[in-house]
């Protein structure tokens, strides 16, 4: 772990590329980080605070998310990785350059340069701890939460390891997606020689509302999803279902979370042959309004015991009531996930499209894994789905300024 | 070949999808077809004309591109298929389902419904015909335009033939990312039992601009892309580069175009760690401004004659240099590539990204085909791109209206 000199000798190196700004020159990057002009209205999603942005925020249209293997042995140099992150952060979600862009001619351009002039576009970048971070590697046995335990098997998974776990994770949300993607390149960029990417994965148009400013949007299965998810204008259930609070075993990530990321196939082609009737059936919605089946409006309760000639009017498996609070013990998770597409799985000629769920929670075990397993077993829409990708990941709270860092009080 | 008849019965089956919106029933997909609303201003491109939109058009930001194998050896099928993919194209591009996304309960939906109140956002459907449907197949080898040949393999190529090739493709570009992959799954459903997905790519941010409106794009390397493209207003250039003209040996051809698709990935990591003066070296151009190396603005004139110090200041070797028209006779390529993606390269652990190259002309082998060969030899680009995909395929002209579609006069 890096002493105290040493921890502000890594903020300074990681400062440096916001340094080299300072420092003038001649070129784009340059003049516009010493002179930002005022950013579009709305634009930029403050950064710092007590909770990291991204996840009561509202969720934007495009994901890059990116998981990272840790390469180095040194925590020492781990450490230095989360404090560079974290002020190239800094600027990135205000609409500027990692550092300069045009630097010496004989030296590489310290950021990529492929969103100059696209501004901020609500850029959100949230980091998480996977479970293998806290092997024997960097003296971090003692920190790990009793909750950051490996997800279980569950009944028919059929996960991908090459798609699956990771001891880093960073969450890149933005309205542009090349805004989104150039947080994914350049974090890798800046890990090199301390870490290396694990696994990625691209995700267009939101599968959830975080606000209730937003529209409820379709899925590709074309079912609203997230009609009753968790929103940011609900403190008392982001307290009580997603910050960790006071009573996590670990205070370094008092008032973060926990993040359970799932890629989830959707068996598109089995999906767009069923009738209408079962679509509706298997979810439990009607698929025009999105109102629980055997009411007229999205948001209309969900009455599970409603029944009409004596059967239910929600199926005993129909995923809604499987998933709902109710059937729950009252638990639920703020989603946030994105439709991702693939291309053609090459072994059948089909698309691999789907669902990333992405899924934020204060206790996994009594939330995502506790949901998923009863869903696992009876969900009526298991025919058209397969998990292909699991990962869970501690999400640390938010930076209190510069010159913190993500993971500052567990490297301490 | 369809006879008139079977020709007016197809046309029939394929507007059924819109003939069910008309008959009324219950449901959201009905609703709206019925009884369109305004589209939002400017979100509806026209679909009928006398070229395909799609080409001409001020460039989308999204892209989802796909190649199709036709599986029937029935001519008369094949027709069918392009007569229903015409009907839904000039429902989809007005921002409309495929037809009713709900049905009799019993029956599945027609449209699978994830675009529902997205609106029409640009959407554009162009499609081709590649030069292996013009084999033994529907009858079509003695309407082969000559121009339409395979790609000659080019010095350097590190061809996928599962990413090349393929009997017929659909570019769907929109400023929603869902919108565009609507439409590729839309079509392989309408194929089913026709044609199938033989390759997918999926493109975001365009690499060129198409209309004078447009600012001038960044690609993944994070220069400007397409500075000199041929622009939607210069209908001088698109008749003499792109439009098929009276010099065609294939009438059905005249008024389209040719596309070719390259899938040329970037070796970032490696273009990342170069200088800044190397980067413009092998482009020709300064990173920040765009301006051609040695004067001040993006759109300053290309000067290849001009040097400094008895040096060439554009290099013999540079990227502008060998594409220029004034290196190559003139020619010159109508550009509407898109940045890409696809996650991590198993095999290293570096980004499969970069530029899914689109590229429309009247003459591929004066125009690409003889363009490239210059590039493949001696571009000094080639130290950090690989060309993975390749696919060629005669674009028919645009249709005239209800009832009219892709190769009417191919097959008639």
């Amino acid at each position: 772990m890096p002493s105290g000199s040493s921890r502000r000798t890594f903020l300074t190196a990681a400062l440096g590329t916001a340094g080299a700004v300072a420092t003038g020159g001649a070129g784009f990057g340059v003049a516009r980080a010493t002179e930002p002009g005022p950013a579009p209205a709305g634009a930029v999603v403050g950064f710092y605070g007590a909770h990291q942005a991204g996840i009561a925020t509202s969720a934007q249209e495009h994901l890059a998310f990116a998981a990272f293997d840790v390469t180095t042995g040194s925590a020492d140099e781990l450490a230095r990785l989360l404090g560079t992150w974290a002020a190239a952060a800094a600027q990135l979600t205000k609409g500027r350059p990692v550092g300069a862009v045009e630097t010496a001619p004989d030296a590489p351009p310290i950021d990529t340069g492929e969103v100059e002039g696209l501004g901020a576009a609500q850029l959100t970048i949230t980091v998480g701890f996977g479970p293998t971070l806290f092997d024997d590697r960097f003296g971090l046995a003692s920190r790990r939460p009793a909750a950051l335990a490996e997800i279980p098997a569950l009944p028919g998974d059929t996960l991908d390891p090459a798609r699956s776990g990771g001891d880093l994770c960073v969450q890149a949300c933005a309205d542009d997606p090349q805004v989104a993607f150039h947080t994914m390149r350049n974090f890798a960029r800046l890990a090199r020689g301390t870490a290396v990417l694990r696994w990625s994965q691209l995700g267009f148009g939101r599968t959830a509302s975080t606000s209730t400013a937003q529209d409820t949007p379709r899925n590709l299965m074309g079912f609203k999803d997230g009609t009753n998810n968790i929103k940011a204008e609900e403190p008392h259930d982001l307290a009580r279902h997603v910050w960790v609070g006071d009573e996590t075993d670990q205070a370094w990530l008092r008032g973060g979370s926990y993040l359970v990321a799932r890629r989830i196939r959707m068996l598109i082609e089995s999906w767009d042959t069923a009738a209408l009737a079962e679509q509706e059936r298997v979810l439990g919605r009607a698929k025009g309004t999105g109102a629980p089946l055997g009411e007229r409006r999205e948001f209309d309760p969900l009455d599970l015991t409603a029944t009409k000639a004596g059967m239910p009017l929600i199926d005993r498996t129909a995923h809604i009531r499987l998933a709902a609070p109710a059937t729950n013990a009252g638990r639920k998770l703020l989603r946030r996930g994105y439709s991702y597409t693939d291309g053609i799985d090459a072994s059948t000629g089909l698309l691999d499209a789907g669902l990333f769920f992405l899924a934020y929670q204060n206790d996994p075990v009594s939330q995502f894994v506790a949901i998923q397993r009863r869903l696992a077993r009876h969900d009526a829409l298991n025919e058209y789905i397969r998990h292909t990708g699991s990962a869970l990941f501690a999400v640390p709270p938010g930076l209190s300024g510069p010159g913190d860092w993500w993971g500052r009080d567990l490297f301490g």
